[in-house]
């Protein structure tokens, strides 16, 4: 399994959670989001540049499980690893309550690149990936 | 003061509802956006498509005021009336709960067009303005 | 498998589309959680009333497949089975564009129960899930 | 005007962004709904505790001047003033983008305190009003 790559802190913000008192599920995978992009952004890959040049790396596929619910005033940290599989970029993503790094959810994000609309492999993705695992 | 061009009806997603158990005050802004673009497309005139044309509808000045919380469950109907002032187009809009019609939220949008980032009054929505609320 | 028990149609908001142009992935799980509340309540089980009498109806786990996006402008229908595996809730859910009800996104929700706090099955819910599926 | 009494950085996170490729109108209620938790938090003012102990903070009003957009990838600060006028506490807010610190949107949140439902000034917000703007 590839290594943890990046992580990144974040604060629960209280419009984040809903009428059970607890973060909404849907908010996780805006974190998880913020979190790709961030560490995509930390080495010169620009989600927005790469969309207006016609490449998009869209989500196929996602998976998520739920283990403890973050609440108002929680801290947490998103950590992320990297792998490829074929065609798909695959994202592990986890997020753990600070400062007890309880682990709070799991996820897993297959992306594939769409260069103008057309599925296809990026040499630079490609590269970068084995890069950023330590990889020759 | 223009009269009601325009009217949408929705129900309340619990997950626009925040802990305090009553819609977040910020999808009141979510709502009278997409009424604003609902009634516009009504008339054929597409946000993402003048976007692509370079041309966007943009807000200058918000003002809300919260009468009375929405909840989970309920009801409501958006409407909206508008005017022109000068530069810019006014945008009065209002949700009341069903069936009841109690008033909850009163806004006021001052929006401006922007052609190719510039301001510039636009001859088509000047038309239109007038068309819409009956004037010859 | 379950057969289709509920169904809504919903319409794509302008808020919803990120610098893709394209509805967010995040919006699907939104417009999942609506469908699944908006059946509860069309058989009388609201879930902000269950969750004040101490009862959750809480999320395990997610898997989603993004077949195709949702855009601007576009309207869909969301369409909703359901089952019971031992202590799990499951949903199984899709999205089809409208008019043409080309497929954008399956979804399946493992759901369980927690009263107080403590999973468990709930009689109430049990005999739901089967006269819904039209079962004696 | 009372005097600036506690700042937050944020970054822009590409779900807030939408397809103008701006920060959408609407979440700049929530960063500074954001900003107003964590001031209160800071002075052990629990928003969520005080919702469980009866007692609402609720926005009355909202004013909004939209400056300068933010844009995926940017970094802002935003600022908080905060006074008493009568019943409301006043929270005057603005977002500058960093680091050139041009000025992007500027709030005012007249804002009142509810408790177990009825309007009410607390004593315990209006001491800490005065010692926050640093009076006797």
């Amino acid at each position: 399994m590839a290594k943890t790559v990046y992580s990144l802190e974040f604060k629960v913000r209280d419009y984040e959670c809903d009428l059970q008192g607890i973060v909404n599920n849907a908010n996780y995978q805006h974190y998880y989001e913020h979190t790709r992009h961030e560490f995509l952004m930390t080495h010169g890959i620009s989600f927005s540049r790469m969309h207006e040049e016609g490449i998009d790396f869209v989500v196929a596929r996602v998976e998520l499980a739920y283990k403890y619910p973050l609440r108002s005033g929680e801290s947490f940290v998103s950590e992320l690893s990297l792998y490829q599989e074929g065609v798909k970029y695959v994202f592990l993503q986890k997020i753990y309550r600070l400062p007890d790094r309880k682990l709070c959810n799991v996820g897993r994000f297959d992306t594939v690149c769409l260069d103008h609309g057309r599925l296809s492999r990026n040499p630079d993705l490609d590269a970068f990936v084995l890069r950023v695992n330590g990889a020759e």
